[in-house]
């Protein structure tokens, strides 16, 4: 990890680096004052690697915790690993800092990444940092690995497929309009209970090499529901049926939007839930609600995999199309 | 790779990556519309990783053209591998492009990062593309290979080693310096000469699996020559006798600065130059010359490596501490 170009650094952050990021490299890689990492890779896997920024004013709020924005740093690429089926492994970080940032902000920032490294068996590998005139952006490369040729990709899908996701869905969407003010309703407790989702997503990151067992296509649920099957069906070919009733929804949000519709409309469109889609053969329902109770994970079945391509059709429990209003969630 | 949380998005943005990014994409990796990328890693091979930020106004000029900043964001990375002796092989990419950012500029970095890809046989893996409030950053992971054990550390010197370098010093600095209108001297052609390095910087490439064989410890020259002698000096903890006239200075920057001694002073103390500092056994000075001229590279023997542990001195060519003024160069 390098620290480059801070002529105008703060006292004392000449070290920041040895005082907050050290402390948070595996035995794997090596000294972060170095400017590479080495990883040997197990004999028998591939390597699965992703990237995902998260910019301040657009990925998160100005006066979210530092603790929480390191943690969905981490989460919004552990999330793309679980849903290729890899275990993550380690990860390389870059941190551009705007001007204002303190050092006990950097503290609690690395102190999150501290606690979900233990969460989630990671290591740091290693990254830089710089300052910036502008927002902070922070770039997070995860690596993981799964056994050769076993990756699970977005194109594998076949038509008679069930369709799957993790967790709940919309919780994330209705907490960032909590915590901007733009949502009113519900208790205290609930309120609270969405704006956690919204800060800290909750990938189902052990259910990951389960998957891998049993889905023949999966990608997180970053965008909202429909968009990320829009991706899905796209890359197999296929279309989709989604029964709406089915699409699980989390109590406080029921509890807060009151109107069960509106509250489908966030499940359906809303992004930053970090849960993962997936498809599989109806033959393996049973496999995949033992792997879920094994990782802890809750899992719900929404619908089928067609072959009207591209087309994505939302029903009733009795079959029939359900019209629905996008809600016109937008990523601020 | 993912495009995330543009609903502000431009005309056409929407496929940003279909017509810029994909055409980047190795047959390696998967399809960038992907959130990840797959890696098979070869045995008998250590994977070496890097990662290195650039943000407009700190590491480049607002005007600079897209191309050299692309070129310049993948090099910076490029140097680190080839100071570990790795042979590069593909990278993932994250822009957090300004909303300045044209659609024309964007495909002038894209072809910037062609070019180079095709110059240094590398493929896009993967990455993000986000928008931004603020002056664009771009993060950049490399990977490159090793033979298992191989890789080059800063940590290896021993006293009665030689000091190497590779290229010339200075001239990105004073480039810098030229580029701002805080230096005037010089012929027109000097002068876009030394621009040129810092747009683009030529770090040996070629050379790094030459250097795993005879390097002690390397390290790429990012921060300036005294500088990044000091982390090998630290990491290998030993100290190093530079001998000021040996320091390699280009023709464009001797006629520039006019005076030898200013010439020297950008040469040790300017960064950006991002070629390679390295260590070696006397015995393999022939070595090394030979690796070098099959490698199209230059190398100087600059001095050696002694047991003064942190010390660094300044010689001339009878032995005699020479004095030197830190030229005040700053990263801006």
């Amino acid at each position: 990890m390098e620290r480059r170009g801070d002529a105008g650094a703060m006292p004392g952050e000449f070290s920041l680096i040895e005082q907050l990021f050290e402390p948070l490299a595996g035995p794997e890689g090596l000294s972060l004052q170095d400017d590479a990492a080495i990883l040997s890779p197990r004999a028998g896997y591939d390597l699965v690697l992703t990237k995902d920024a998260i910019a301040e004013g657009r990925h998160y709020l100005l006066g979210d915790p530092a603790e929480t924005i390191a943690k969905k740093l981490l989460r919004v690429n552990l999330s793309d690993l679980t849903a290729k089926g890899a275990t993550p492994r380690g990860y390389l970080l870059s941190c551009a800092w705007s001007q204002e940032t303190s050092f006990d902000w950097m503290r609690a920032f690395a102190e999150g990444l501290k606690e979900d490294q233990a969460a989630f068996d990671i290591a740091l590998w290693g990254g830089d940092t710089i300052r910036l005139d502008g927002p902070s952006v922070f770039t997070l490369t995860a690596l993981g690995e799964v056994p050769i040729g076993q990756m699970i990709q977005r194109g594998g899908a076949a038509p008679g497929d069930d369709l799957w996701v993790t967790g709940t869905l919309g919780d994330a969407a209705l907490g960032l309009l909590i915590a901007t003010g733009e949502f009113a309703g519900g208790t205290q407790a609930d309120r609270d209970h969405l704006i956690g989702r919204y800060h800290i997503p909750e990938p189902p990151v052990t259910f990951g090499p389960h998957l891998r067992q049993v889905a023949t296509a999966a990608l997180d649920v970053s965008d909202g529901l429909l968009g990320d099957l829009e991706h899905l069906c796209r890359a197999s070919k296929v279309g989709a049926e989604i029964v709406l009733e089915a699409v699980p929804l989390s109590r406080p949000m029921r509890a807060c939007v009151g109107s069960v519709e509106a509250a489908f409309d966030y499940a359906l469109t809303g992004g930053d839930d970090y849960q993962i889609l997936f498809s599989a053969s109806a033959s393996v329902r049973r496999d995949i609600e033992r792997y879920a109770a094994e990782a802890g994970a809750v899992v719900c079945r929404i619908g089928s995999v067609t072959n009207c391509v591209n087309e994505i059709e939302v029903v009733g429990p009795d079959g029939n199309p359900r019209p629905f209003a996008r809600h016109g969630f937008r990523h601020f």
